[in-house]
């Protein structure tokens, strides 16, 4: 008899997720304890000895909750039942940045990144499912942001690699159940003071009532269809951007303006941005409104002044120019 | 003492909507008499004098309520005391192909194609909202079929425009007020049974409740960002197919293998699908599956068999070329 089908699907998944991993290399996989990780973990201790790979359990205390430090440790003790050859507990400082849940996500990438480093893993797994992916779709358009932000996450980013993103939490919760495992359940999964949850709890219930059962399928497809079409349209901007570029020193980039004028707007507001970062100007500030200021000075000329940009940066056209560097730009 | 600032809003919309039409042009609007399109039709009574264009008020009756035609009739005689030059009363029979909503918006629209014709109107107006945007926003998301559908009303499309897509329905049932115009309720707008309502009465207020209250304003966003990317990205991919098409005969069309390879994937497959729509596969039957299919010819070559597709087509790879015609192709 074949294991429970819930369990085939996630074992089948991370085999998928390392077929590119070479032979004796060390996979790590985050695992708070939840259905999500917990369910990848045990399925990467079943498929890494049989794929010729060593793999290892991290396990991040945030010490946000009483009783954090108890839990890491009952997580990491999990490691040699689950197969998994080392585990280690990272304990984190949850700073205030961005507010609650993007500081606990900074310092848990942190951890992460530094532990990936220091155990020269070749990657690290994470349990985000579809049902994270159609979250995060959701919270992406309530920006308005536009293409990156309708994208989700990717199934790669560098080290990082996402194996159950085309699985659903039901899958998940049904792998553990099948293994005997018992997940935990972080209260904070269930406060409505944090958006996520409230998007997980009523908004994606509502979403399915009132439009049908598949609209987390087309979440995740809006998600990999937005991350395709946004890496091409990066793609033609950084071409765009080395036709365009007349000089580009750290601290100041001068461009083409009739270069700029032939591309479709999208476009040129993507060189736009890249010129204003490569000049300086930091890219968190950089917002929509300042790329569209610039963008006048090519398709609205009228002799205006120059427009400022964050970091005390600044874009001014010359003639057929424009110069993006720290202000006032001499 | 100057107009309401709601009339005033509307008023300006029209008048920047019409900037570029001809002196003495006729400039029809769509009006059932709901809020949006007869506040938009005595902004276009007001401001066309104004400008020296002429203008009527096209009205359809679709024949499916009790009191249609007298519904029809009673907006058609508001046009002279809105300041429009003429009314027209356009009765048409819907059919049910689509479902209700598609299959009365078929016949409105020809029905005002028709009449614009006829009367040689420069430009039709149609009273959609920023809210009506945000509602199509999210039913394109629901339906996960990538960024043309999340891409909602264009501004201007052919001889329609939308000069409401900035103001809320708050601004046009405000101006009504203030103008003593009594719109009319039709309760097809609160029936249940139609998904764009359900999303209206119920989707939309859930999300503003919990994810802020700037969320319609932030679909309309993401829709004009989405414009954009997909015009650039079919830019891109015609382009593109120029350079990759060997032959394209109605009927057969033949392209270049290493040249598709060069492309993202997201401008291959935009390719793929204006190669298999000029090759005479019908559009609205050719899926996103299709077209991953064909690209496997490509991406995944390993001698597969032809791929059919909509229409009685097929694709097959031939060495370095694809050739997509009517199946079985010699």
């Amino acid at each position: 008899m074949g294991p429970h089908p819930a369990v085939a699907d996630v074992r089948r998944a991370v085999r998928e997720a390392l077929a590119d991993v070479g032979d004796g290399e060390l996979v790590l996989v985050a695992c708070s304890g939840g259905a999500d990780s917990l369910a990848l973990a045990a399925a990467l201790g079943f498929v890494a000895p049989r794929a010729g790979l060593k793999a290892g359990l991290l396990t991040v205390d945030h010490q946000l909750q009483e009783g954090s430090a108890a839990r890491a440790r009952t997580v990491a003790a999990l490691a040699p039942a689950l197969g998994l050859d080392l585990a280690e507990i990272l304990t984190v400082d949850v700073g205030t940045t961005g507010g609650p849940e993007a500081a606990a996500r900074d310092a848990r990438y942190a951890a992460l990144a530094e532990a990936a480093d220091k155990l020269q893993a070749a990657a690290v797994l994470l349990g985000h499912t579809r049902n994270d992916q159609a979250e995060t779709v959701l919270l992406g358009l309530a920006r308005g942001s536009g293409l990156r932000s309708l994208s989700g996450m990717a199934p790669v980013t560098g080290r990082y690699r996402r194996p159950l993103l085309s699985l659903s939490r039901a899958t998940t919760v049904a792998a553990c159940a099948a293994l005997g495992l018992s997940p935990w359940d972080d209260p904070h999964n269930e406060d409505p003071r944090y958006t996520r949850v409230r998007v997980r709890t009523r908004v994606l219930p509502l979403l399915e009532s009132e439009l049908g059962p598949g609209v987390a399928d087309a979440l995740a497809r809006t998600a990999d269809l937005a991350r395709e079409d946004a890496d091409a349209l990066d793609t033609w901007a950084e071409s765009a951007y080395q036709d365009c570029a007349l000089s580009d020193i750290a601290g100041s980039v001068t461009l083409a303006v009739p270069e700029l004028e032939r591309l479709p707007g999208a476009v040129r507001r993507r060189v736009l941005r890249r010129a204003a970062i490569a000049a300086g100007a930091p890219s968190g500030a950089l917002s929509a409104t300042h790329v569209r200021a610039v963008e006048r000075l090519i398709t609205a000329w009228r002799g205006q002044k120059a427009v400022d940009l964050p970091g005390g940066m600044a874009a001014v056209r010359r003639y057929d120019t424009l110069i993006l560097a720290m202000s006032p730009i001499a």
